[in-house]
């Protein structure tokens, strides 16, 4: 299939690493001079392709640029996927020609590692879009995830919009370091949700399953939840003192030493958690 | 060394099963008849110990009554440890005779397969006990993460209640089903989360490390934020539609055979995990 990706970042690269592999003939373009590109233009990168994949930054201002532009370049069959992390699809359908054939197809950083890609319909999107998308992203080997209904960051961002402003209150009351909020979050609770997910989590936690463990630690859970971070905003005093205590954490390895442990990390855990379920499965059998 | 349970749940098994492997002698005492149980009373179960467990239900009241009992039935050369995981130990330390040998030692479900434990010291915990502690911890092969100060949830349960209130919302709003939020998360960012932590995660995800992924990310964030699900109390009704929803979700498969597969995967993951972090280790050397 010929692809067409527009955005040279590191989920746009991502994306072209992930369809090289599987065969597909990919065609990147980035505005920015200097960047991974391989068509000239934007042009250049959209003719003639089946899909196209808008990676620019994510704002809404960048992105109605170049949807206009893609959509101006492409054809009625094309498939035009954005990689949004927060931006609603029926926002971004306004700027298409086709709003028929635009739906957010939300990969995660890094791209080739990461299995789900979240697939979003806006209002407009076709049934037969959707379909087309679903399949797209199965063949790739990735595990796709369809909303019922658009919100703003979807349900991964949302998930991780919580955690991660509660991680960031924690370290910036005072209540633990960094380095050990990563290590309690991931040698904790991330690893059981890594392995089968937050519901059938909880529903194992209480004998009775998840009815019994809500009536149970409903209270507790209310006395967390009446005290949990509730701003919106980060102050610029907060990002330069997290960027310096997180940056100090961290500054023992190089910057490619801690990504190749990552890499390491996550295609042993996709692996092993791969080969378990064929396990469990051969053993239903 | 000899340790005294009290309390018989999955918590109070979980410890007793772990102790037993690692060769203490655990004494087990549940005020419920038919329980598992190694003690005829909790006197029994706390005479002659080096550490006492409170693992009863996550109640005020309820451990209120087994602390002021175990603290009457032991020296002040014993460590008395809760396994809340939300109540702050100060006030657990009102309740005890020696209240700088009380804090709480938070495991995971299951405790046998999460490696953390949280430290959590009350303001009355002397430094004594608490590097007694943590060496506890860490000669169980588990990875104490020891708070600065502590909060309502400690560190581990407001990350875990602020995701959880989120994925909660998001399947009553009917943006996704239980399974398919399951399958984004755990196949999604709690994969990543698992292999480095948050922290970790995004300062790897912007070429210039968190600062410019915080600067970057910051407005996209803010809009998830203020959208985030704020409420602070579950409904009898919303209680019982996920406990139907999600007892349907995951009725395909015997509760043992689930149980069997996370710890299958969880075994997995912790071992894949320890291999790539020494193997990371000895690439370094």
């Amino acid at each position: 299939m010929k692809v067409g990706i527009v955005g040279g970042g590191q989920i746009g690269t991502g994306w072209a690493n992930l369809l090289t592999r599987f065969g597909h003939s990919v065609r990147l373009f980035d505005a920015e001079p200097g960047r991974c590109r391989g068509a000239a233009n934007l042009l250049e990168a959209v003719a003639g392709t089946q899909v196209v994949i808008e990676a620019v930054t994510e704002d809404e201002h960048a992105k109605e640029g170049v949807i206009r532009a893609i959509s101006a370049a492409s054809g009625p069959e094309v498939i035009l996927a954005s990689s949004s992390s927060s931006l609603l699809p029926s926002r971004l359908q306004q700027m298409a020609l086709y709003p028929e054939r635009v739906l957010v197809l939300h990969p995660l950083h890094p791209v080739e590692q990461i299995p789900v890609i979240e697939v979003v319909p806006g209002e407009r999107s076709s049934q037969e879009v959707v379909s087309q998308a679903v399949q797209f992203v199965t063949d790739l080997g990735k595990v796709p995830v369809v909303l019922r209904r658009e919100v703003p960051g979807y349900v991964v961002n949302r998930l991780t919009a919580a955690l991660w402003r509660e991680a960031l209150d924690l370290v910036l009351t005072g209540v633990i370091e960094p380095e050990e909020l990563d290590r309690a979050a991931s040698k904790g609770p991330c690893l059981g949700w890594a392995v089968q997910g937050p519901f059938l989590t909880y529903h194992l936690a209480a004998a009775g399953g998840i009815g019994p463990f809500l009536e149970h630690l409903g209270p507790a859970f209310g006395r967390i939840w009446v005290d949990l971070a509730d701003w919106t905003t980060l102050s610029e005093e907060a990002v330069e003192r997290l960027a310096k205590d997180v940056g100090k954490a961290y500054s023992g390895r190089p910057r490619d030493t801690w990504e190749a442990e990552r890499d390491r990390g996550l295609q042993a855990v996709v692996r092993v958690l791969a080969e378990a379920d064929g396990l469990g499965r051969a053993r239903r059998r």
